[in-house]
C-alpha cells in the first residue's frame, strides 16, 4: 500500500487512539521508507507511538534504517530504555550496531552495558572498525555452504535454511571456514546433481577486509557488477558480507560528500537540518574564506597606485578573478570525479595533468582575445585590452594546472582531493591572477606610456 | 583472474600472434570489467583482436558494456561490419540498442537496415524512448510466471527455465499478461507447496513506465531498497525490467552530471577524453561567464569616481564578491543536492527557504562583523568598516534567498536545477554585492565625510 494524504490522516487518527489493531494492520502492508517519511508528519507523542507499533509488527529495524541517520538519533532518544534494549538484542548486528553509532555517546554507553554480554562484545567489536569502512556497513548474518557437497546436496541445504539465504551467491568455506570460492544459485540448479561444489564454484573470490574504504568497496562491485562482495579477516575467513543496497547508499552518500565537500559542507548539513546545526557547519568555513580573501585583498592592495592612476583595472578585476576561478573549477571537478569514480582506470595522471595543461591554456588564449576585444571597444584603451587578454592567458594555463596537481597531490598524500583542493586552487589562482594583471598593468603603465 | 602487469603483458602477446586458443582461455577466466580497462592499453589493431577474441569466447556484450562510452563508439567503428551485425543480432536486446546508441549516426543507419526485420523493429522501438529514461535502461528479457500457479509448481516452472530467471523477484501475470503481484524465491521455497501464487504474492507492486525519467528510477529502487523494478505499458504489461546494478550505473551518473552541472561541463568531459573533445565543451561555458563577469563589470564601473576617491574600495571588492558566492553556493549546493536524492520528503520548500535565508542571514552577520573588524584595524577607516560590514550582511541574506529560491523556481519549471541555477545565482549575486558595497560606500561618502 503507498501512502497518500487520506491514509495518512487514517493512520494519524489510529496513532492517538487506544486500539492498535487495525493500525497495525496498515503498517503491515506498508513498505518501511514510507513508514519512515511518516515520522515527519508526526508529533513527538506520535512518533513514540508509531515506534511501539512498528516494534510489535517487527518492522522497527527496517523502518528506523530509512530515518536520515540526525532523526534517528532524536527518535532513539526519546524511546523508553527496555525497548531500546529489546531492539539491540533481537535486531540483525549490523543495524543493532548503527543504531549505536547514531546514539549521543551518553545513551549508547548506558544501553550497551545493559545488553548481554555475547551481544555486547560483537557490537563493540563491530564498532571498533573505523567509521566508512566494510566492517562497519557489512551484514553479519551468513551463509555459507561445505565445499565438500555436491550441487544436489547444495540445493537440499538452502532448502532448509531459506531463511538466511541472501539469494545472490553462496559463499562456500572448506573445513577450518576459509573461504574457498563462490556459486551462484543459477550455477547450482542447472548443473547435474553429482557436480562437486569444487568443480562449480569460482575461486580467487574478489574480496575486501573490515577496513577496507566504503569507496574502494563500492568501485570493487559497481566495476565488477556483484551484486555482494564478502569480508574477510587475515585468515581469509568470513567475517560478513556487503551487499549492493548497502552499495547503493554508500554510492549516494559519496556523490553528497564529494558535491558538499568543493562547498565546505559536512555530508548531514541537508535542507531538513535544524537551523543550528546549518549554522554551526557553515559558519567556520566562511570565516575560513573571509581570511583567505583578505590574504588576496593584500595582493591586490600592492597596485593601489596602479589602480589609482587607471582606476578601469579596479573595474576589470572581476573578470580577472572570474575567469581564473572558472577554468580551476573545471579542471579540478573533472579530475576529483576521476578520482572518485575510477576514471584514473583508463588513462595515466601524467597524461592527465598534460591534457588539462593543453584544453586550459587553448582555452585561455580564446577567452584572453575575447576580452581583450571587449576591453578595446568597451574602454577604447589599447594598453589595458592587451595586459587582460595576458594576464587571462597566464592565468588560465596556471588555473589548469593547479586544478590537476592539487587534488592529485593531495590524493597522493591520502587526503580526501575533494576536500581541500577547491579552496587552495581559488586562492592561489586568485592571487596569481591579480598579481599577473595588476603586474603586468604596473609594468606597461611604467614602460609604455 | 584479476589482472597484474605480468599476464597483462602475456596477453598483449597473444594478441599479435597466430594462436587464439590460449588467449581465448586466459579471457574466460577474466572479469568483464578487466577486460574491457585493457582497451587502454592496445593499439588499434591489438583492439580489434581482442574484440574478435572475445566474440569468440561471447564475452564481448559484457565486455563492451564495460567500455566507456567515448571510447566505445571508436572501438564499434572499427570493428568490420559483419561482426557488429551478429553482436546486434544475437545478444540481448537492451545491450544492443546502447551500441547503437552510441554509433555515430552513419553507422547507425547501415547497420540498422542490415538487421533482421523482427529484431531492426524491437531495437528502433527502444531506440525511439527518449534518452535518460527506463525504455532505454530496462532489461527486455524477461521471466515471468501465470499467478494461477501454486508454490511447487512455479519452482517446478523455474527450474525449466533456470537460465532466464533473474534470481531476484518473479513477476506473476494474469491471462491476458497483466502484471498481479511480484514474488520472491525465498517465499515460494518455504510456503507450503500448495500454496496459490495468488496468495503468495505482493499485489501493487511499485512499477514505473517507459518514459520515467532515471532519476525518479533511481529514488524509488534506491528508497524502498528493491533489487530490480518492473517497467510497464499502459495496459499493466511488463515491458522490461530495471535492476539494481543499472541503477548503481544510474546513481553514478547522476552525480558526476549534478558535480558537473555546477561547473559548466557535459557528463562525459573525462580525464581519459581527447583533448579537443574537452576544448570544444568548456569554451562556450567560459564564454558565457566572460559575458556575464563584463556585465558585472559594467555595474562596478558605475562607481569609478567613488573607487577612484576612495582607492582601498577596490582593494576589497574581491572579498564582498567572494564572501556572496560562496554563501550563494553553499545553499544552492545543500538545495540542489536536496532535491535530487529526495530530501524534500523530509521537509516543505516554504521550510527550506526560511531555513537557509536564516542560516544565510545569521552568517552574514557574524561574517560582516569580523570583515568590519578586519578592515578597521587593516585600513584604519571605520567608514570603510562599516560599509563592508553592512554589504555583506546584505549580499549574505540576498545569496541564501536566491541560492534557494532559484533552484526550486527551475525545478518548478522543470528546468534542471543542478544545471543552470550556479550561473543564474554567482552573476546576480555579484552584482548586488558590487552594488551595495560600492553603493552604500558612495552614499557614506557624500553624507558623512
Amino acid at each position: 500500500m503507498r501512502l497518500n494524504p487520506s491514509n495518512i490522516s487514517i493512520i494519524k487518527r489510529l496513532l492517538s487512539g487506544k486500539n492498535s489493531r487495525p493500525l497495525k494492520a496498515i503498517l503491515k502492508k506498508c513498505e518501511p521508507a514510507d513508514i519512515a517519511g511518516l515520522f515527519n508528519l508526526l508529533h513527538q507523542k506520535e512518533s513514540i507511538n508509531l515506534i511501539e507499533a512498528i516494534i510489535s509488527t517487527d518492522q522497527a529495524a527496517e523502518v528506523l534504517l530509512e530515518v536520515p541517520e540526525q532523526r534517528l538519533g532524536v527518535l532513539l532518544e526519546r524511546m523508553e530504555m527496555n525497548k531500546i534494549i529489546a531492539l539491540l538484542t533481537y535486531y540483525p548486528e549490523d543495524s543493532c550496531s548503527y543504531f549505536l553509532s547514531v546514539m549521543n555517546e551518553q545513551q549508547r554507553e548506558t544501553v550497551i552495558n545493559l545488553l548481554p554480554a555475547e551481544r555486547r562484545q560483537r557490537l563493540l567489536q563491530l564498532l571498533s572498525y573505523p567509521e566508512d569502512t566494510a566492517g562497519r556497513v557489512m551484514s553479519t548474518s551468513l551463509f555459507t555452504l561445505p565445499i565438500t557437497l555436491n550441487a544436489s546436496q547444495a540445493i537440499e541445504y538452502l532448502r532448509e535454511k531459506p531463511k538466511d539465504f541472501p539469494f545472490y551467491y553462496a559463499y562456500c568455506v572448506d573445513e577450518v571456514g576459509k573461504l574457498v570460492g563462490v556459486v551462484s544459485l543459477r550455477e547450482m540448479a542447472t548443473a547435474p546433481a553429482q557436480t562437486p561444489l569444487m568443480d562449480l564454484a569460482k575461486k580467487d573470490v574478489v574480496n575486501v577486509s573490515p577496513t577496507t574504504t566504503n569507496e574502494e568497496v563500492a568501485q570493487l562491485v559497481e566495476k565488477y557488477n556483484f551484486l555482494a562482495i564478502p569480508v574477510l579477516d587475515d585468515d581469509q575467513k568470513i567475517l560478513g558480507v556487503i551487499t549492493i543496497d548497502d552499495v547503493v547508499d554508500i554510492i549516494q552518500e559519496q556523490a553528497t560528500a564529494d558535491i558538499y565537500a568543493s562547498a565546505g559542507l559536512q555530508e548531514d548539513d541537508r535542507v531538513y537540518s535544524p537551523i543550528l546545526f546549518s549554522i554551526k557547519n557553515r559558519l567556520p568555513w566562511m570565516l575560513l574564506n573571509l581570511v583567505l580573501a583578505s590574504y588576496v585583498s593584500r595582493v591586490v592592495s600592492l597596485f593601489e597606485a596602479t589602480m589609482q592612476e587607471l582606476i578601469v583595472l579596479a573595474t576589470l578585476n572581476n573578470i580577472v578573478a572570474g575567469m581564473g576561478g572558472n577554468t580551476a573549477i573545471q579542471t579540478l571537478t573533472v579530475v576529483t570525479r576521476g578520482l572518485s569514480v575510477g576514471d584514473f582506470n583508463y588513462t595515466s595522471k601524467t597524461r592527465a595533468v598534460l591534457k588539462e595543461a593543453a584544453v586550459g591554456s587553448f582555452n585561455g588564449v580564446v577567452v584572453g582575445l575575447c576580452a581583450g576585444i571587449l576591453v578595446y571597444f568597451w574602454k577604447s584603451n589599447l594598453m589595458v585590452a592587451i595586459v587582460i587578454c595576458l594576464a587571462l592567458i597566464l592565468n588560465s594555463f596556471f588555473a589548469s594546472a593547479l586544478g590537476t596537481i592539487v587534488p592529485l597531490t593531495m590524493k597522493y598524500f591520502k587526503r580526501d582531493p575533494a576536500a581541500g583542493s577547491g579552496v587552495i586552487v581559488t586562492v592561489l589562482c586568485d592571487c596569481l591572477g591579480f598579481f599577473a594583471f595588476l603586474g603586468i598593468a604596473t609594468f606597461a603603465l611604467h614602460h609604455f606610456s
